[in-house]
């Protein structure tokens, strides 16, 4: 096994994306190589894309995105034994310390020294997988089970930070919850919530997705948000206030009764939170998952006062298993996940076609777009 | 509005059950008067029957049995708001002190001031609910929707206790669960799991319990344990860990794939916690269900030293809404709790007939045995 | 015994205290009537005082604060067994509705229908302590041990709520915590921090607070923060990060070594917050005990996305006891409570002086005003 | 630096302990070379010492015991940034495999894979620090402070043990503990306790070891067990209660006030076990901490019908660094640890005498073996 040469997509600028030759070498010690099939392109990328940066993270050097990738393993470093050539898995990327406090806690995904691909946070930047193939541990390679497909194996790594949410919201029996957002994470949100026998009100501003998580089974209850764009603080509060009142009386006896035990807030958006939080019962928690604006003005004491908590979630800590167990496992409960999949781009050459349709809240005939993937798969037989 | 007079089934001696007239005041403060309907017999009811005791608590008056029932509101006492004649509800039939540090923590089931009916614990008994009407503080009535049948509503009870011990198990998200005990109790706490989005595995040592267990989705996979009686200690272990072979084997990847992280235990029998005991993964817990055997010899160190935790479940605290909106709500994954009322029994004269038949395992045609329950439906509008 | 007439201080207006009669009946069934001997006045007491209002909160009747006290039993109601007239207690003056979900699962503090004394929030107003005598339920009047003065039982209610943001906290062992604010909460959490063994860093604005708090041992370090008013939310977190930064400074290692794992905020203030959410390692919590500026910008992502959870306290449940097993206790690394109390009033007439320092940060001899009590001793034997 | 050799206390079979001489390679990546300072007997080396076995472990080559040690780095291995030559380390002898599902949850201690030195679970056997130097992962090597000595260094072994104990009995503020054993762990168990604000009962069959713990504060009160061999179930059952109401007649107010909440058992002993049960409140734990009788019977319904829960605990998780900052903090309420360093050994010639002492329960004096120190000071110059 000797040193190969990869095609990588590689951002240089603002939507400067080439398609570029990079030297893999053989894998490591504990390492597999995996020819990377199918990516699906999350927010982050996206602003990579546009901004070429992340909120406050500049990029500081040629970037390759994609962190949501499966693909087929097609070749094996020194001392695996875990994994052979041609197991398909789900990647997770992530590589944390494995020597801080939080890492030896179990806390890995908020390991200050985390190495992330495709986020420039780290330097030099982990290169993310839209490339043909990457070498990566094998210990954060996660088998896919023969039922579950390379595409649904992308969307693995967005299930876990819905699985690593509900994990944190700890929630008894039968509770009803609400998930703020209806894009891709919040239907993944929904359908934990759902698969897990809770109850599920789902509200977004777009009455096309409400439709298609209640249509589909994603939640039990939709509520449309009207929209506006209120400027003060006093119209924000007044509007997070409708909304909460819509949410109440989408609670509907039998199917999302009882009062909201928890809210899974996924847009990041300041009055969705302020929702979230007139929305929760006393005792309550919400889960912030959506990244957005980072700066909020909330009515903190309306939380407080009630004891209403508000629960970090950040990406995903010992939930991929799980993710993939409970894909493979299709309980009743669980609504289509491969509907989330709703337009694919073959080929690296495509990548830029991809983003751009990312970019958008429908496609030209109007469709939803919610989760855009991008297929490589060149197969595992790909010797190059 | 008077004092009235109720009949009652009361038990004087072993299975010395009689018909008799019971004075019934207008309901006190708080209180509201009850039309009992549908009354499961349980394990405790039994061994009552059978002995005029239940382990070492001593029957020490005429006790009426009974405490799994629905019934439907007759009459309102002052200061009752939350309820009105006619509504149907089931009867949580504990009365905590609400006063202990226990109490006002929200664990009340382990209240030790607690008054059960149709428990011999405390002195004067609280009275149980096969007689035509009980007098019951409103808080203690959980109303049921209209698609809740009184039958389904008498079986709240074991299914509260299936939802507490849920709560006690604060299980990740899609765990791989193993329940021992194919009983009422067991194929509930199943339920519940399955209802959770968990992959079930149940093990019973009656081939017929498991089968209706898997057959009717209580489970995702069954384990028919091999019937022995050790008598030595060493014995016992072995067919523990022959049994836990049997556990692990079941475990079918994508169906209850993983290791058990937690046991339900409901069978109160050694050899089934030793079992339990041997088959958690490290790190898990076991839940100790079953009432059965009050001392047991236990590989202690087995549990210990991979910090496998045992702990206990009695009855339940704060899960009987839950319980019941979780019928209400009939998510797919929920099995068909209905079936578990195997036997039908009208009229308290009937009540004899229907301990004998809870006593056995089969009846006469050879069908199982689950739940049996009393219709003692007189009806709403039945003023005597 | 028969109904009785007591002295009883009334807010009617702005700073408009009258003393007035009132009847008191005799003690209702599960009622003891006390003696109220000693009363700390509260932020809440001095905004009623000083605006008639809370926040959004208004008088809408003459309203007697108070709710800090200790006194002595004078008269026993039916159905009492847990006191005895002549017994000191302690007043836990909040009564929960004790039906409702939160009540049932211990978590009365938050009941909706709390009727809790000197809060104008319930409607008839729940009256205050600030009178001669007052009926309470037994339930939630709390005996103190010989060793614990009635003055130190007035100082109870603060350390329940300290004592109950400890046990929100859920600290695992040596833990290094941040207290934000060094007025009596602020100080009443340091001391709990330092009596479970954690390492404390206390942070005020004012020095000689912060100097009190470290040569008294309420904490291991201190920092004083530079006072300043930055008006925009840029320079608002500035400052924070500012603050963090001499937080971080005061990490002394073998004192108070390590990362800030949780936060208590205990001052209300907007930039505190903020320096809360930038001083706590990733991980943490924010406990959010302070009740001030109702709304806050706060830089929500620093926090979500570090997975520093913001948690809610709102008074105390379940504590109060251990609060005064606590003080009775005295473990060596308790400080001196009974040095919180820095000016006492004696007499319903000398309230209004009392109110008047309590609103002053010094007092005309430049000491310190940290608590005030109002000793109103009339005497358990005073029959009036 | 090259490849050294040196001097090593080697057991080959039942109490046949050789010093011998092994090589050591230089210090690999991320590790450095730790002279071993000081190292504490622990029973389980005893065990090995006595039986060449431990339980069902048998010793499968030679084995050098000691795991309980302190130490000064000598060298340092490539990519070692956080010790450097000359500091003083408290070693954390156990390696788990940081793969499996439990060493990514954060619960390493209990990996399946875990090598732990002077172990023989794992095979070769990981060796233990009873040589001269050793070479050690540098992120398991805890820096000691300049005010802990190297002899306390070696005790923070058995305190992470204690501390992982408390971590896991997640108290809620100022419980009232019982421990049942006053050896090494107990009293160490009870040191925390102490040192954590709560109020700490120990008990012991021996009058010495309880006299020890109450006057040198660690526990608020002490039970002498009388001694006693029950043979029959029924005879261990009504001692255990016994010794259940001499622990309950130990609770005074003010100083250990209070149900047990949670009971730390250190012996191992059934009978201890049943006494756990006994004792416990409704609602508490109780923390399997000693390593005893393997198989015990044990009054099971008497703990899950109050559920009292049996928590298990094998050695400790994230604690080490935590021990260290509490025994350089010297919190007032941490009695003096130093005093249970009651004998010691110099170098390796003196390990066959150091073992003989601590398989007895006093010298030859009558004084309290509590922990035998092996002293291996060659010092940190020593560069052989």
């Amino acid at each position: 096994m000797a040193n190969i040469t990869v095609q990588a997509s590689v951002l240089h600028g603002v939507k400067d994306l080439r398609v570029e030759e990079r030297p893999l070498p053989t894998p490591a010690n504990g390492e597999v190589q995996v020819a990377v099939q199918a990516t699906g392109l999350c927010g982050s990328d996206l602003h990579y894309f546009s901004h070429f940066r992340n909120g406050d993270i500049l990029v500081r050097e040629p970037l390759t995105l994609g962190h949501e990738s499966a693909g087929v393993v097609t070749a094996i470093g020194p001392d695996v034994s875990t994994l052979a050539v041609g197991d398909r898995v789900a990647l997770e990327v992530g590589q944390p310390c494995e020597a801080c406090d939080l890492c030896l806690e179990g806390r890995y995904n908020i390991c200050p020294s985390m190495k992330f691909r495709s986020s420039a946070k780290a330097f030099p930047h982990a290169q993310g997988t839209l490339q043909e193939k990457v070498n990566h541990p094998a210990k954060w390679c996660h088998k896919l089970p023969d039922n579950v497909s390379l595409e649904l194996g992308a969307i693995v790594e967005a299930l876990s930070v819905a699985m690593h949410a509900y994990d944190r919201a700890v929630l008894q029996g039968n509770a009803t919850v609400l998930v703020l957002g209806a894009g891709a994470i919040g239907l993944l949100c929904s359908a934990v919530i759902r698969a897990t026998g809770h109850k599920a009100i789902i509200a977004d501003i777009q009455e096309d997705r409400v439709r298609f998580a209640t249509d589909n089974g994603f939640a039990h209850a939709g509520v449309v948000v009207p929209p506006r764009r209120p400027a003060s603080i006093e119209d924000k509060l007044s509007y997070a206030q409708e909304v909460a009142e819509l949410v109440k009386a989408a609670q509907v006896e039998g199917k999302a009764a009882g009062q909201v035990k928890v809210t899974f807030e996924c847009t990041g958006v300041e009055t969705c939170m302020q929702t979230a939080i007139y929305s929760t019962r006393p005792g309550g928690k919400i889960l912030i998952i959506g990244m957005g604006t980072p700066i909020q003005t909330l009515p903190i004491s309306a939380a407080a006062l009630r004891e209403v908590d508000l629960v970090g979630v950040f990406r995903y800590a010992n939930s991929y298993a799980r993710a993939i167990e409970l894909i493979a496992q299709r309980p009743p409960d669980l609504p289509p996940l491969e509907k989330l999949v709703t337009h694919r781009f073959s080929g690296l050459a495509r990548i830029r076609d991809a983003f751009d349709m990312a970019a958008k809240v429908k496609d030209e005939s109007g469709n939803l777009i919610i989760k855009v993937v991008v297929d490589m798969g060149a197969g595992p037989g790909d010797s190059r």
